[in-house]
C-alpha cells in the first residue's frame, strides 16, 4: 500500500486515489477493477457522477474474486445540493450506499455549498442542478450549520467514517469549524498549477483538514466542456516548464503534476483508462522533485478556476465558488 | 443631496461618503465637520478607527449650528471579531452608539467575518486583534448565523436602521441569505481596478444587497503599513489609463476612480483632508464615463487583495478573506 494522510478522524486515506468523473458507464465497473487489479484502494465517487452501481459492481468482482476486501479499500462519495435539506442527506447517503453495494463509505462530502430545493430521486437521478426552467437556480433555505448537523448523524449512525467538504472557500470551513461537533476531515479542491490555492492549503494544514486535489491536469479536465478559457491556455502537459522536469526525473508531466501536489500533502485522484498511465499516476510518490522545481511550478499560478457552476450554464444567477 | 441607493431595509444611503478609518483623533471633528459642510451626508465609522468619539463631537458641532438634522446625516458604524459573540453584540453596538453621542445607526455592519474571543473593552478599547501573545489567533466557537441573529436583535430594538456585512466572501453571505430573517441590507469590500471583484458585485446585485466600495484608490491606501506589493505598484492616480480619462473629462484620476465605482452601482466612501479634494470626490458623480473607458478600466484587474488580516502580521496561523 502507497502513502497514506492520517485524517482527524482517525482513519488512514490513502494520498493516491482514483477519481471517477466521467468515467461512462459502460466501462466503468470494468475501470474500477482493473483499477483495483493495478493497486488503487481509493475511489473518489459521487452521486453526481451517475454511475455508482457500475462502480459497485467493480469493487464487488474485485472482493469476490479476493483481490481485496472491503477493509482494503477507501471509497468516497459526495453528497448533491438538492439533498442538504437535513432529511434529506441520510436518505441521500442511503441511495448511494445501495448503488454501490456498501455498508458504510469511508468519506462523505458535501459536493458543493448552498443547498438547493429537493428533487425526488423517483422524478430524476441523478438530479443535477435545480433551475426554475428558466434562468434561476432554486435555492433551498437550509444554511450550512444544518446540513453539516445532518452529515454528521451519518457518523453517528455509521453510514460514514469520515465527513468533509468540497468547493468550499475559506470563511465558510472556518464558519464550520466554529459550529462543527465533528470538524471536516477533508476538503476537496480544483488545484493545478494555473489555481495553486496556497492560502486555502495552508488554512488546511493549520486546522488539521486533509485536502484532496481534483484536476489535477488543469484545463485538460474541462476541454471537452467547450470552456474557452481552457483552449485558450497551453495544456499542463505539454507546458515546458512541465515537460523539462519531466525529462530531468525521466518522469512523465503527468507525474510530475501528481508530484507536485502530494509533496505538498496533498492527496490526489486523478483518472485513465490507459493501464500504462493507470501505473504512472499510482507510482506518482515514487521521486521528489526539487525546492526550485517546486517553487517553479508555484509561480505558475493564475487564480483559474474552471469548475464554476456558473461556467456550464447561461444563467444571470451569479454562483460562486471562488 | 447626491445620488442615494435604496437598499432593502427601505432606507436610502447615499451613494458618495465620507470614510473614518485611518482619520486621526486631533483632527478627526473638524474633517467631519468641515466634511459635513461641504456636503457629506454619509460618515462610515468603526469601533475599530479609535476615533467614534471625536467623529461625534464633528457632528454634534454640525447639528448645533443648524448646518443638519441627525435625520439628514447617514451614520454606519462596524462590530469588531471579538464583539461578535451573540451577548456581545448589543453592549458592543451600544458602546459605538455611545461614543458617537447617537440614538442609532443608519448602517451597523460586521467588520470581519469570524468571531474572536471577547476582549473586555475596560482592558483595551478599540480591541484590535485577539492574539494568544503568540502567533496565533484566538477564535471564539461562535458561528456566524448566531452573531446575524444578534444583529437582527439591533433593528428590532431600533439601535440600527439597516444592518450588513464586510469583507464577506460569496459563500458566506449566500450562506446567511439562507438563515437570515433580515437579509444583510449593504456587504461593504476593497474594491480597485486591481481588485474588481465581478462575480461578488454580481451576487449583491442579483439579491438586493448594496455594495460600498472602500480604497477606491487601491494600493495608495496602504502604503503606510509598508506593503512591497502595494509600494511595488504603479499608484492608480499616476496610471496612464486614468490620467488620460481624467485629461480627457477635464477631470481628477480621484474622481475617474470613483466615477468607475459609483456608474457601477456602488456606493464610494473616500477621505481627504483637503477641502478641494474634498469637493472634488463629492462631485464624484456629476459626469460620466464612456463604456470603452470603463471597460479598460476592468481590464486592469489583478485580483489584488491589501486589506488581509495576514498582511497585517507576522503570524502562522493564516486568517483569509479572499
Amino acid at each position: 500500500m502507497g502513502p497514506t494522510i492520517k485524517l482527524s478522524s482517525g482513519y488512514e486515506m490513502p494520498q493516491v486515489g482514483f477519481g471517477l468523473w466521467k468515467v461512462d458507464n459502460a466501462t466503468c465497473a470494468d475501470t474500477v477493477y482493473n483499477a483495483i487489479k493495478a493497486g488503487y484502494r481509493l475511489f473518489d465517487g459521487a452521486c453526481d457522477y451517475g454511475n455508482e452501481k457500475e462502480c459497485g459492481e467493480g469493487v464487488a468482482r474485485a472482493i469476490k474474486e479476493g483481490l481485496v476486501t472491503r477493509e482494503d479499500l477507501f471509497i468516497t462519495s459526495k453528497l448533491w445540493p438538492v439533498f442538504e435539506d437535513g432529511d434529506k442527506v441520510e436518505p441521500a447517503c442511503r441511495r448511494s450506499l445501495s448503488d454501490w453495494g456498501l455498508e458504510y463509505f469511508d468519506l462523505y462530502l458535501i459536493h458543493f455549498p448552498g443547498a438547493l430545493k429537493y428533487v425526488d430521486p423517483a422524478v430524476r437521478y441523478p438530479p443535477g442542478w435545480h433551475f426554475d426552467g428558466k434562468s434561476q437556480i432554486v435555492r433551498s433555505s437550509t444554511p450550512m450549520h444544518v446540513t453539516w448537523a445532518a452529515m454528521e448523524g451519518l457518523v453517528t449512525n455509521k453510514l460514514a467514517r469520515s465527513i468533509g467538504v468540497s468547493n468550499f472557500q475559506a470563511q465558510l470551513l472556518y464558519d464550520m469549524l466554529r459550529y462543527a461537533k465533528i470538524p471536516p476531515a477533508a476538503l476537496q479542491i480544483e488545484h493545478h498549477p494555473y489555481l495553486v490555492q496556497k492560502e486555502l492549503v495552508s488554512l488546511c494544514k493549520a486546522e488539521g483538514i486533509a485536502v484532496t486535489a481534483y484536476s489535477s491536469f488543469g484545463p485538460a479536465s474541462f476541454l471537452e466542456f467547450g470552456f474557452k478559457h481552457a483552449e485558450a491556455m497551453v495544456p499542463l502537459m505539454q507546458d515546458e516548464l512541465i515537460t523539462g522536469i519531466a525529462a530531468r526525473h525521466g518522469k512523465e508531466p503527468s507525474q510530475v503534476l501528481l508530484r507536485w501536489a502530494t509533496q505538498r500533502g496533498l492527496a490526489v485522484i486523478p483518472k485513465t483508462s490507459r493501464p500504462a498511465v493507470l501505473a504512472q499516476n499510482l507510482e506518482c510518490t515514487g521521486f521528489d522533485l526539487e525546492q526550485d522545481e517546486i517553487d517553479k511550478i508555484f509561480a505558475k499560478d493564475m487564480g483559474i478556476r474552471f469548475n464554476q457552476p456558473s461556467n456550464y450554464f447561461d444563467t444571470d444567477k451569479m454562483w460562486i465558488f471562488g
